[in-house]
């Protein structure tokens, strides 16, 4: 097991309905140590990749997202999940509906921070059915820039998101895919790599 | 003027409404060299305070707050904006009206991470008329925690909010006090320390 997977048996909860709860240190309280040594493992992965740019989706991205950022010397843009007053000028948008929300949203981002010599990195907490990361890709295509490669912190690998990603040919580092969890025993079967 | 004026005159643009945007830099895309410097500064300040917890809330002052977490080596909790499936459990409610968007939300933190023994350093993005933080404050205390300090990167200072939290007792920090803004010259006027 990698330092995430040990981090999720001993912290993580499982609850009825595929959920995992990772509240503890991924998303709602922050464990920043944790967070940078996902940053690390990141470069080591995605080396030789010419990253200037990582983009990521409000809110529980932004955290990963900003601390990786360290690690590859780069700003970070958050995607917006509705339009705010102070979000005017040129959009990026797509439509992705939530996992966890159960409803839909337009993912946005101003057009002045992406543009076709971005190579850019996209970093999420979870991946689940994919499409926040769907919208996410969508807009970086949008924009003519480059996805160089997606980093997820947990990849719920039971559901379709990783699977459909890979097959489009995108380079998905997942840094631990949960392949099963019990509920009633609260046990965690990781993929192994 | 300080770093964090200097970034605003330069990148920040003032819109009718006294509105500034600072997207280019603080809550849209994220200069984390910038933040590393306003955690640097807000350690500084709040020497000598014995905090062991930073409280920010959704979207744009998570970011700010994870890396200045790191300056203080704690781990950072946001409070959440509407309740979510993954959300159970007890937790700590209040009601804040937004000045960006104009509506109310409730603000929501796991009773699990905030207890009377903490001594939490808020921190967000912009303090206008202080109702966000205002619902921070009344989260900490129904905790029974303690607020240690609070830590702003803009306050608008032609609005209440800084009067108020200064009022109450707390040493507020903010890294620039906007006094005066001119849509049609684009001037800023901070006020001086």
């Amino acid at each position: 097991m990698n330092f995430l997977e040990e981090k999720i048996v001993k912290e993580g909860i499982v609850k009825e309905g595929n959920v995992l709860k990772v509240d503890n240190f991924l998303n709602h309280q922050m464990d920043i140590e944790l967070f940078n040594e996902m940053g690390r493992e990141w470069k080591k992965r995605f080396e030789g990749k010419n990253i200037n740019k990582i983009l990521t989706i409000e809110a529980s991205g932004i955290g990963i997202a900003c601390i990786a950022a360290q690690h590859f010397n780069v700003p970070v843009v958050f995607a917006k999940k509705s339009k705010s007053i102070n979000l005017e000028g040129e959009m990026y948008t797509a439509e992705v509906e939530s996992f966890t929300h159960k409803n839909k949203n337009q993912v946005i981002v101003a057009k002045k921070f992406l543009n076709e010599n971005d190579r850019v990195l996209l970093i999420d907490d979870f991946l689940a059915n994919g499409c926040a990361l769907q919208g996410l890709i969508q807009i970086v295509q949008s924009a003519g820039a480059t996805v160089e490669g997606i980093g997820i912190a947990i990849e719920k690998g039971f559901q379709t998101g990783g699977k459909i990603i890979r097959n489009l040919g995108y380079q998905l580092e997942s840094l631990a895919i949960v392949d099963a969890m019990n509920a009633e025993t609260g046990e965690i079967l990781f993929r192994e790599e």
